[in-house]
């Protein structure tokens, strides 16, 4: 009797399937429109996507510490409150927008366009939006951005993955982060790369540590690319 | 003209707004009904919150393990995709029903309802809902449930509370998971005690380590309550 596997009832999938169309219509919309301004400035744009606390703000302070004086990044970071992470990044010296999206769980074109009015984009090369944390939601909306990367920590387990697939399958590059806990925390990278693999074989493998600095000589070469 | 803050699009915001307000209206009356039926069982029911990775199977693994032979508990697991989790779950010998959500981000009132009916509840004394891993989305959808628990793992960060307010302010209780790993990862406890007070005073909290069992005996004392 137990031990059953259910899916979602088809009404309430079906309501909430009329609803996402048209609003994600109109985020494609929106997010064709970015990726044309964002090419016209020559402008190369990383969507990070992950889980709360996979280390997205860390490994871009540490991104763009290690390109200043190359090149100039900016950043549009989104939280659901607080400026903390704008706080860090402007440690750096990069131009940060912070959005602050209430109770919303993802970004979506529209905020992008209106954060990008915010910035000079004809004097960047590079432009890092911060997704807010979350590793389901963010997956269905394009911002317009040219690459999209998503992180997974050693902390989180190696089976995210094939749990949350659909970021996964739709990423330019996976960065496994937080190399420097693996040992710690029993990582079995192995197992973290089929996984990967499994669901997007295409993707550019990154395994980094932000904090020791492990791996962020070629996660630094692949977002600078040919500059 | 960099460095400023920006909320959501108004029109975006109130579209999005209209169509979760009848969607939650649904889900609350659903809710209430679970709620009945539940005190109808003397069920005590805990929905588990967690962003990915946070500890939710381990810690739900450890305390059917420390129940077992004294309280009868089910469990309810929802996940995007894969049953690695009910797999996990399944070794303690409770029965435990797995709701794959597909692309939703969060369990819903329905969705227990029917899983509830595959489940004898009159032969359970608790039963724990593990939620789909994401700090956002699940922090809306009341499930009919007894108790909130919202996990937040060392790895993770001790500003988390301050970030994604909404679900730690309707917590019941907060658990601070991986404690073993407080150290490693240079976790600060008393910061993350004053984050989480900020947001939710009245909560009552754990910390707590499944994996060398620091903290579940509290923990488990709570969850039986008075039984």
């Amino acid at each position: 009797m137990a031990d059953r596997t259910l899916l979602p009832d088809e009404t309430t999938t079906r309501r909430l399937l009329d609803v996402q169309t048209s609003l994600l219509a109109a985020n494609e919309d929106c997010a064709a429109k970015n990726r044309a301004r964002f090419q016209q400035h020559g402008l190369t744009v990383f969507n990070l996507v992950s889980s709360p606390g996979a280390g997205k703000t860390a490994l871009l302070v540490a991104t763009l510490e290690r390109l200043a004086g190359r090149l100039h990044a900016g950043v549009i970071v989104g939280d659901l409150a607080t400026e903390n992470d704008a706080a860090r990044l402007r440690t750096t010296g990069a131009p940060v927008v912070q959005i602050t999206t209430g109770t919303l769980c993802h970004l979506d074109a529209q905020m992008i366009d209106r954060a990008a009015d915010m910035l000079d984009l004809a004097a960047l090369d590079l432009l890092f939006i911060e997704n807010v944390g979350n590793l389901v939601c963010p997956a269905e909306f394009d911002l317009g951005e040219t690459r999209r990367v998503v992180l997974l920590s050693t902390t989180e387990g190696e089976d995210k993955p094939l749990k949350y697939p659909p970021i996964f399958r739709f990423a330019d590059a996976v960065v496994i982060s937080k190399m420097d806990l693996a040992h710690a925390v029993e990582f079995d990278l192995a197992s973290a790369r089929t996984n990967i693999r499994r669901v997007n074989p295409q993707a550019t493998l990154f395994e980094l540590s932000a904090r020791t600095g492990e791996g962020m000589e070629e996660w630094g070469r692949w977002v600078a690319g040919d500059r």
